[in-house]
C-alpha cells in the first residue's frame, strides 16, 4: 500500500531491483551469449543471410547425438516397447529388448511408465544400479537404499548441495571446486547462497591435483567461511583428466582429515581414451583404503546418461549413490525429493539399460558390443586428434584428452587484443570466442565461464564433432588463430 | 581445523545440525509419512503377513496410470516412433502418429530425442503450445517466446517462485496461497525461505474465493514482509471446485490493485465435471478485462501432461506461459532455466502432443476422441459418485467435486480421539488416516498435510480408482468412520 502511495505509475512487480540477487549472481556460460549469438547465427544463414561460413558448428556442449552420433539400438528398441508396450506381441523386437521392458513396466504402478514411479526411483532399477555399481568396484557392496535416481546428474548434485548449505555470513557453508570447473557448480552454489571455495588444477603437470593447493585454498577459506564440502570431477571436465588413484586416495585422506563431505562426479567414467589412464571410482578407492576411512567418510557420487557411449542427455537419467549419510539426513533427502514426486521415468529406464546392458549370449549383445566399440573408439580417435592439431596450431597448447570430453587449450591472446576486449567489458577469451565464431560459425566456450589461472585464457571444445568436421573445424580454427594473432601483433 | 581440535570423536559432516535449515521446514504430506507405512504394509502383505485387508488402495496421489487408467493410444505411438525412429518403416502405425513424430525428431538436434533441446524447450512445441493457448482463449494471442516448457508444472511453479524470492527478516518475499494448498507451494516456500501467507477458501461456499478474505490476509502479511504473489489453484487441489469467471476477475483486480504476481495453476484446466462449470483460464479473463490489466498484470499460468485425460505424470511434461514479465527478469529466467539444461524431452513430445491431439479427418480421430471421452466421461461420473457416498456417511461431508481429481470432505472426530492424537503428538487427522491405513488398506492423505481452518478435519482422497473399487474403498470407509466414531463417543 505505502508502495502504491510513492509510486502513482506503478512498474513491474517483478523486476532487476526486486528479483531473488542470488540468481542474478548465477552464471552459466555453457549456454551463455555465445550460445545465444551462436542460434541467431543459425537463423540468419537460414535466411539467407551472407556470412564467410556456410553453417555454425557448435562445439560448445557435450551433446553427442546432436553432433551426429546414434542411438544405441537396444537402449530405443526397449525405450519404444516401455512406450507402448503393444508393441511385446511384434515378432521383429529381439527377445532381450522384450524382456527387459517387461520387467520395467511391471516395476511401474499399473505397468506404465505414465505412473510417477517412487521419488528415490524405481526400486528394481536402483537394483540394478547397486549392482552394476558392485561389478565396476570389485564387488564392494551396494545398497539399492543408497542410490537416488534423478533428472539427470545435475538435479543430484543441487540436491546434495542444498542439503549442504547452510548459514550466514562468516558461517555460510564453503563448497571447494577445481578451478576450471563445471559451471553447473559455481551456479548452483551462487543461487544457494553458498561460499566457493577455488582449488586449482595444475596446468603444466596435465591438469593434476595437488593435495597441497587443497590444503592452501581449505586453510584460507576457513577465514571466512564453514568449509563443509569438497566436489571432484573424473573424468575431468571441462579439462579432460583422469586421476590416479594415488591422488584419489591423496584427496579422500585429506577429506578425512578436513572432515570435508565428498562429491564425486563421475559422469565421464567409461569415457577413458589415454593409454595408462584407467577409471577408479572414488567408492572403491574409499573401501580399499580400509574401515578407518570407508566407515567415515561421506560420499555422494554421480552418474548420467547423458555421457558415455550413449550420450542420451534429452531423456535427462541420472542417479547419485551415498555413503555413510547419517540415517536422520537421508530420510531429509527422501522428503525433499518427494516434493518433485519423482525423475521422469523413461530416463529411470534407460539408466536401468545402461547399468544392465545386453549380456554375451543375449540376442542383442553382439549388436550392442559392436555400436559401444564403435563409439567409444571412434571418440578415443578424435581425442587424440584434437589433441594433436591443437598442438600444431602456434600459440595454442592443449594436454592430452585423457577422457571425458572435451578438450581445454590454453590460449595466447596479443596484449592489444586483451587491452581491446578490456575496453569493451569483455573477458578476453570471450572476445576471442565471439570473432571466431562470428567470422567461422564455430562455437566454442570460453575459459573464462569455467575459471582459469589470472592471465591464462582458454576454450572448451568438445571432441564430439565427426572427425571430417573436427579437420575441417579445426583448419578453420588455425587460420583464425593466425590472423587474429597478426592483427594484434 | 579447530572443529578437528575439539572433537576428538568425530561425528558427521552433515547432520541434522550442520544441514539446511530450510530443508528441514519442508513438509510434503503426499508423498509423506502415511504413504511410506502404505508401502510398508504392501511389502508386508507380499511377504504373507496377515491384514485386515488384502491389498492397499492409494487414493493418496493424482496417479491415474497406477489406478489402472490405460494410456491414450496415439500419444504413446508417436512416443514410440520418436523412440526408435526406425518404426517409422513400419505399416502398422497411422499416418498422422508418424507425421508427428517426423516433426518432432526433425525439431531435435540431429533428429535424435537423445540431444538436448533449447533450455526454454523445443521451439515447435512451444509454437504449438502458443496455438493451443490461443485456441482454447478464444483467439487471445499466445507468444511462444512467453513459453517455457518444464519438467513437470512443480520445476515451473518452483523456477516462478524462485526469481520472486528475496529480502530477509521484515522485507522477506510474502507469497499467498489458499489454504487448504497443494503441498509443493508451501514447500517450496519453506526451501526459498519466503514467507508463507494464508487466505482461506470457504468450505460453506463450496471452497470458493473471497476478495475480502484475501485483503485481510494481505494487509496482516504487510507488517511482517513484503507480498509479491498470489498463487491460485484453478480447478483446485486439494478442493476440487472451479472457479466462475466472476472470481477470478475479482482477484485479478485485486492482483492490480495490490501489486502481485498472479501464478495460476491450472494443470486440471480438462478436469471439469460439475453441470454449469467451465474452465476459464486467468490469462483469457485478464484480457477481456482490457488493456487496463492485459498491459500491466504479470502473471504465469502452468500446465502438466500428468493429469487431465492423459494422466502421464511418469514423463514429467510441462509448461508455463508469462505475460507481461519485464524483459531483463525474461532474460534471467532463460539464464536459470539453462543451468539445467532442458526439460527431458519425452516429456516436450508428449506435451506437444496433448496441445496439438488428432484432429478431424486425421486416421487416428475416431479412436482418441472415443478414449479421450472414455476417460472424462468416466471421471465425471467418479466425482459424482463419490461426492454421493461420501454425504452419505453420518459425520462426513464433502462439497461437490466439480473439478480436478480430488474430494476433501471434512470429518467429524470425536473430542477423545482428537486428545488421544494429540498425546501422541499427532495431527488428528493423521491419527484417523492411520488408523484408517492400518484397519482397512486405504490410503489418503490428512487434511493438516493441505492445511485447514483451526479445529476442522478432512482428508483428501483422489477420485481415480475405477468405480469398482472405488464403491468397495467408500463402503470401508463407512465402516471404518462408524466404528471409529463409536469407539471414541
Amino acid at each position: 500500500m505505502t508502495e502504491n502511495c510513492v509510486t502513482p505509475h506503478r512498474g513491474k512487480v517483478l523486476t532487476m531491483d526486486t528479483m531473488n540477487p542470488n540468481i542474478k549472481r548465477v552464471e552459466y556460460a555453457v549456454r551463455g551469449p555465445i550460445v545465444q549469438r551462436a542460434v541467431e547465427l543459425e537463423r540468419e544463414l537460414r535466411e539467407g543471410a551472407k556470412k564467410p561460413f556456410s553453417e555454425v558448428i557448435k562445439a560448445n556442449i557435450g551433446d553427442a547425438h546432436a553432433m551426429g552420433q546414434k542411438p544405441i539400438t537396444f537402449l530405443r528398441q526397449v525405450l519404444a516397447l516401455c512406450s507402448y508396450p503393444d508393441l511385446l506381441n511384434e515378432d521383429h523386437f529381439p527377445d532381450d529388448a522384450k524382456l527387459r521392458a517387461r520387467r520395467i513396466l511391471q516395476a511401474c504402478g499399473g505397468g506404465s511408465i505414465g505412473a510417477y514411479s517412487m521419488s528415490q526411483g524405481l526400486e528394481c532399477v536402483r537394483q540394478d544400479v547397486a549392482r552394476y555399481i558392485e561389478r565396476r568396484d570389485g564387488g564392494i557392496r551396494s545398497d539399492p537404499s543408497n542410490i537416488y535416481l534423478s533428472t539427470g546428474a545435475s538435479d543430484a548434485i543441487v540436491t546434495m548441495l542444498k542439503l549442504l548449505v547452510s548459514g550466514e555470513g562468516s558461517t555460510r557453508t564453503g563448497v571447494m571446486i577445481s578451478i576450471p570447473q563445471y559451471p553447473l557448480y559455481s551456479a548452483a552454489l551462487a543461487e544457494l547462497g553458498a561460499v566457493q571455495i577455488n582449488y586449482y588444477l595444475n596446468e603444466e603437470q596435465c591438469w593434476s591435483l595437488d593435495v597441497s593447493e587443497l590444503r592452501q585454498a581449505l586453510t584460507a577459506a576457513r577465514k571466512h567461511c564453514r568449509p563443509r564440502a569438497l566436489c571432484i570431477i573424473n573424468p575431468g571436465n571441462p579439462t579432460g583428466q583422469v586421476q590416479s588413484k594415488k591422488c584419489i586416495e591423496d584427496v579422500i585422506r585429506f577429506a578425512a582429515e578436513e572432515r570435508l563431505f565428498l562429491m564425486a562426479d563421475e559422469v565421464y567414467q567409461d569415457n577413458i581414451y589415454a593409454e595408462g589412464c584407467k577409471f577408479h571410482s572414488f567408492k572403491k578407492v574409499l573401501f580399499e583404503m580400509g574401515p578407518e576411512f570407508s566407515n567415515t567418510v561421506e560420499l555422494a557420487s554421480f552418474h548420467s546418461t547423458s555421457k558415455c557411449y550413449m550420450g542420451e542427455c534429452g531423456f535427462r537419467g541420472g542417479y547419485m549413490e551415498v555413503i555413510n549419510l547419517d540415517p536422520a539426513v537421508k530420510a531429509q533427502l527422501l522428503k525433499l525429493v518427494s516434493v518433485r514426486l519423482c525423475p521422469p521415468v523413461p530416463g529411470q529406464a534407460l539408466m536401468d539399460l545402461v547399468v544392465n546392458p545386453p549380456q554375451e549370449g543375449e540376442p542383442s549383445h553382439p549388436q550392442f558390443i559392436k555400436e559401444r566399440t564403435a563409439v567409444l573408439s571412434s571418440l578415443a580417435e578424435r581425442a587424440r586428434l584434437v589433441e594433436q592439431l591443437l598442438n600444431s596450431i602456434p600459440g595454442i597448447s592443449c594436454n592430452p584428452v585423457q577422457g571425458a570430453m572435451y578438450s581445454f587449450p590454453r590460449i595466447n591472446i596479443p596484449e592489444r587484443a586483451i587491452k581491446e576486449a578490456q575496453a569493451m567489458g569483455q573477458a578476453p577469451d570471450m572476445f576471442y570466442c565471439l570473432r571466431l565464431l562470428e567470422e567461422t560459425g564455430i562455437c566454442l566456450v570460453p575459459g573464462s565461464g569455467f575459471g582459469q589461472k589470472d592471465g591464462t585464457y582458454h576454450f572448451r571444445m568438445t571432441i564430439l564433432p565427426p572427425t571430417e568436421k573436427l579437420e575441417v573445424l579445426l583448419s578453420k580454427l588455425k587460420e583464425f588463430h593466425q590472423r587474429f594473432t597478426r592483427e594484434y601483433s
